[in-house]
């Protein structure tokens, strides 16, 4: 039984209507009920495919996807989401193409967007350089749509830059806003967003800045955590106090992951590198200094051997609410013992939390179809109506 | 003319439910019945195909491809045959993902699962893993259907594994049907399943295996050669051997190509690997070591060079049933002359086959299709009909 | 408001019927109706999907891929044109595949064809090898065909091979007929197509050759401009003089770009190879003799750098018409001071003609579909005025 009604009823007490025809980059350049307006597209469209009702919203069009970072899981939502809504992904492989050789993005843009409805772009791994081409990227398109050469503008879905990972921290956000039965529910509520060792050195900044740039609009209380010198973008940091204070939450940083950890709701210990470092890196592999770079990471795996006792142990998990507060992670985790000899996270903890990760990560194809679906169709409760009333079948049975 | 109902009465006269929301992993799993169903599904959508009527039970879905060996005509055909049925293919490709980077099986298989109809893997490469990894991957969505991960279960279709080709063999199978104007004129055949000379060595195990395991079915007198060390996996022996018992048939082994050959119906002359030496090397790769395996290829090489007069020459098809049989591979055949010096296969005796081994090939789109339909369709029957009843146009004319 | 009707009323007025079931090699190979009925068809087609209406005219089947060099804009091309029609594209990679293993074109051709309505191959390497390649494929399936191998036969479309580049040239002509108001207007302009120094070297020679054998039919004065050196492909130019002859224009030579810049309505700099050195270089891969082709690249880049000043600078336009030719190119172009130190354009040029570069790019995935639309619906009016009956919405708003 389709709850249809129930979700357009919820989009009329929302405006977002200057999501249509934009792009979706960082959560917090959007307002709250377009926020909620993803969420709600997205239950609405899970609500369809679950019920084996199509939700094509184009007969044809291509999603291109760019990824310039190694995906399986944010490459399968965006083709999972293209599909769901009838597009048909084109992927941008910058080896197989002649972008190498001297293209401007202007022109990349304009020639692969002839028949383009949606943008995906992955670009995460150089400080100021991600979200920078994104922009680059869109403005080279609204110019050609403005020109004359594009019938039409595609829309950016951001799947990940140096500053946010948006269709990340919405599928988390989602995904708590069920565990938690409602995000009315989420205020006052205790998450821990914190550092955690892992063998590998260099993990993209944009997952925690993602979280505290999102969770702070919803009133929790956000508390960061790292050891010394592992800070995160500055502007993000600006951007959670900001948050905190506009929704009645509090955003805090600390460089004890058992102060953060302490009756914690939610706890998502995870990975990254130093800002400052990676600052560094980019500048490094811009001046082509391999010799640098090789340097920069030795002493980045030093300084992280020193943090071996950040890991989300039986014990940390102790320290939370109840000694039960909901583990998070963007996957896939270093598990100690099982995908390196000492990570993240007890293989124990990751176990008891298997099923409710893998339903985290089960929101991110419905949350990216969302941002497309919220940019490309005027009225969006016609477009759920009208599929409603179609109830076309997916698969014949 | 669609012959749809002719196919509907077929099918009303097996037995086949319990392949509804199931796996195809190796033919002599499967009920006689069963077997049948495929091979009438397939003539089925070949019929629509023929006659411009569209297939297309989904409306969208995806269907996941995961090749870990070269591949052009299964990927072709895994391809086509999902499109055939309304599903977009998405390439898992272990260099782009995060596959590599100690992820378990159990996760990636949830992770590209959400929006997945089919997952079609192959994996034959090292003894007593491809079929294992095809069992751990469908146990994985398995348990995350149950744990309300999942909201389907996507059905596996084994595109080649270390124990059997199942789509191969199928197809293989409804060629030689056609052929011989029905499976009731296939009891009493004989059809010599023989090792070839190659000049590459290590050729997969799982032709042979899945002809033997599957000819034996149908009533045939089933032949196996091979010189002296070139033993199939020895489990796969049994089943032919139990199978022919329970068929009426007979299966037998020979060290001679001229026995097999003798007054044969159908030969397959094709090169393979000694099934021990695939169990070193396995055991080789294993431990890392790169000297043993090269000293071991060196080893099969020799051997196999000493029995160059393994070929399927026009001398050797003399002795076959009024020097006619029907010659069958599964292509690319090593042909002497044309494609390396001395080969499987005579340049005259492959021209003379060329049209029904291209005929042989383009069963296998079907089979994969008809493998999926079985799978996803609970009543198979009124799904063909409603398709013959909309018969929908494919392509305008 | 479609202009359907206006489109099948020129339709009415062309002799296009071999294109049925036919191919698309050579510019110069189609009759000046059928050139028109691909103009004709790609306006209809834009016309449809700038009005959103859908133009699917497949329900499924495959459009298959094979590009022997890197593409970014004639893979977007041809991926748009199949999903603009309803097919899914499948990427006959030589890398994933097993065509490496000495698998012959004939089998290749076959067995990639079972479930495809069109091959776009692109292979403009070697000199004599990329057309014949593609006519070797294209009598395999039509053989393939009549041995009953294939239930239909794929359409051809040539995205570039050694001696035309089709969809490039036709794409740029179409550009040409909108900018001028009607492909009436076009007799006696003047058209420089010349050389023009890169600081790369062994750029193809089919986009000079493809202009020279098409805008030659227009009655257009076509002036072939480059150092001497730097011919054409001979039989190329003979194509150009029979055709300026046929169609009332003229077709010259020069080794000077002022000459051919004088009072021209249209200049074409870019880049090219002499033919000549293409030709050894394709008997010195043939051969093996690496050492051969380094040499000969060397040789190449000295003898360009000779010719530094065959660029199209302010100074050059201001020869052309009122100092306002359109400037053409195929893109990417090499931009003095962008893209490389000194190229083929400059700077300043090069942007003002930024917006007309772009829109001459955007026909090339309607004239492909044109292309396919013709060789794959019997009566191509009948089939536009359905999809105006229908008006089916592409997205849904």
């Amino acid at each position: 039984m389709l709850k249809t009604n129930e979700f357009i009823e919820r989009l009329n007490k929302l405006d977002f209507k200057d999501m249509y025809n934009n792009d979706f980059f960082l959560t917090w350049e959007k307002s709250r009920d377009e926020l909620e307006a993803v969420f709600t597209v997205a239950d609405a469209l899970r609500d369809f495919r679950e019920n084996n009702v199509s939700t094509k919203i184009f007969d044809s069009g291509l999603g291109i996807s760019l990824f310039r970072d190694n995906s399986t899981r944010t490459r399968f939502s965006f083709a999972s989401a293209c599909n769901l809504l009838g597009l048909e992904v084109q992927d941008l492989d910058e080896g197989k193409s002649q972008v190498a050789h001297g293209e401007t993005v202007r022109e990349t843009a304009n020639m692969v967007s002839f028949m383009a409805d949606v943008i995906g772009i992955r670009d995460d791994m150089y400080i100021g350089k991600g979200n920078a081409y994104m922009h680059e990227f869109m403005s080279a398109v609204q110019e050609g749509h403005k020109d004359g050469i594009l019938d039409h503008v595609p829309t950016l879905v951001n799947l990940q830059c140096d500053i946010d990972h948006p269709t990340q921290a919405m599928a988390d956000m989602l995904h708590v806003i069920h565990e938690f039965g409602g995000v009315e529910n989420l205020k006052g509520k205790k998450i821990a967003m914190t550092w955690a060792y892992s063998p590998s050195y260099g993990k993209p900044l944009s997952v925690p800045q993602g979280i505290v740039g999102l969770f702070t609009r919803m009133g929790m209380d956000v508390v960061l955590a790292h050891p010394e010198g592992y800070d995160i973008m500055g502007e993000v940091e600006e951007v959670a106090k900001k948050n905190a204070a506009e929704s009645g939450g509090s955003f805090t940083k600390t460089n004890s992951m058992e102060e953060a950890f302490k009756d914690a709701d939610i706890v998502y210990p995870k990975s990254w590198a130093p800002f400052a470092a990676m600052e560094k890196r980019t500048e490094l592999y811009g001046n082509g200094d391999m010799d640098g770079v090789n340097q920069l990471e030795k002493e980045l795996l030093a300084q992280n051997a020193q943090h071996k006792d950040w890991a989300c142990t039986e014990e940390m998990m102790k320290l939370t609410k109840d000694g039960k507060a909901l583990y998070m992670h963007c996957l896939p985790a270093d598990i100690t013992g099982v995908s390196c000899k000492e990570g993240e996270v007890d293989a124990s903890v990751f176990d008891r939390y298997r099923i409710p990760l893998y339903k985290e990560a089960s929101f991110k194809p419905y949350i990216i179809a969302a941002m497309i679906l919220l940019a490309k169709c005027e009225n969006p409760q016609e477009t759920l109506k009208a599929l409603a009333d179609a109830s076309k079948v997916r698969k014949m049975d």
